[in-house]
């Protein structure tokens, strides 16, 4: 095989995988989490259940490709969050139930021992408090209104979009996740309409 | 069989309920969610796993049956929380990471749909944001420092403690579950030590 043979066979597979990632997004949108079976996903993309597990050796790794892929999406570029802007983004999340409950379900699963979704989630949220903690000193310098530091403010404030998402979909008739998520802004001192 | 006799075989029932829960219990603690295997509990209190199933038909509802008779544990007389005595509850969650580790991994398995825990954890939030708030309420009035109700700053408070246990749980040596839980307390206008 040439050199430019196997780069076209690794862009293939590489778009392949991304096709894949696409149609389980999908079906995970249709069928919640636990109908977003590899068979379901497999047929959606037009392969064997065998051919799937050549790009994706078990559910969990497949569920871990997609939310990596979601948190490309939801990226700001050169990672500069702005704080006022969180509150769209749990605007926007409490229009996609399936993504959340998959995000939701495969976090409990992964503080399980030895969990293939440790890893990446982990990676996640240091990487995530990191990204907060340098949007609230954009935003606010080196101490916010009530005194914490932005180090110290930013796993409360992931801590609190976690957690409003287990109530909110275990009863979304009771908890307003975006209002209860910008009265948190409010008591960073953040201006919120 | 006499009235006496039922009785007494209702008793005996709920005692080894009781039992086979503190051995679920022990289990967990030793070998942590996963390996907390019916089989595992079976063999402590000495029932074959047919006689465990008698008791408890799964092994979600036998986790279920555990975090109930936490929740009894934790329980505060009447339901009257301090919210002083929290700061206390997190410092002690975080000696015992094994029945946190349950909790939560079940709490995600939760929102999947038609998960046996729902119901449980649906109402518990219900029940444990009326009695934030009934906290709150009691220690602030009408209004907390910051301008919140306690109804709309009970769901945060739970969230935090849902979301940091996540956090830490996935990487205790980076995130001071403990200490975080104080700084939100203080967001708050609590005066913590």
């Amino acid at each position: 095989m040439s050199y430019g043979d196997a780069m076209s066979a690794r862009t293939r597979s590489g778009e392949r995988r991304a096709e894949i990632v696409r149609a389980a997004l999908e079906v995970i949108a249709e069928r919640g989490y636990r109908g977003a079976s590899l068979a379901a996903v497999a047929e959606r993309v037009g392969l064997t259940q065998q051919g799937l597990l050549h790009h994706f050796p078990t559910k969990d790794a497949l569920l871990v490709a997609v939310l990596e892929e979601r948190d490309k999406w939801d990226a700001v570029p050169n990672g500069s969050w702005r704080v006022d802007l969180l509150a769209s983004l749990v605007e926007y999340n409490a229009m996609r139930p399936a993504i959340i409950q998959t995000f939701s379900a495969l976090l409990g699963e992964s503080v399980t021992e030895g969990h293939p979704a440790r890893e990446y989630f982990t990676d996640r949220y240091s990487r995530v408090r990191a990204s907060m903690a340098t949007a609230l000193r954009a935003e606010y310098g080196d101490r916010l209104p009530n005194g914490l530091s932005p180090e110290r403010t930013a796993p409360l404030l992931v801590a609190v979009m976690d957690g409003l998402q287990y109530q909110w979909l275990l009863d979304p008739e009771s908890v307003d996740m975006p209002g209860a998520f910008r009265d948190f802004l409010r008591l960073l001192g953040e201006t919120v309409e």
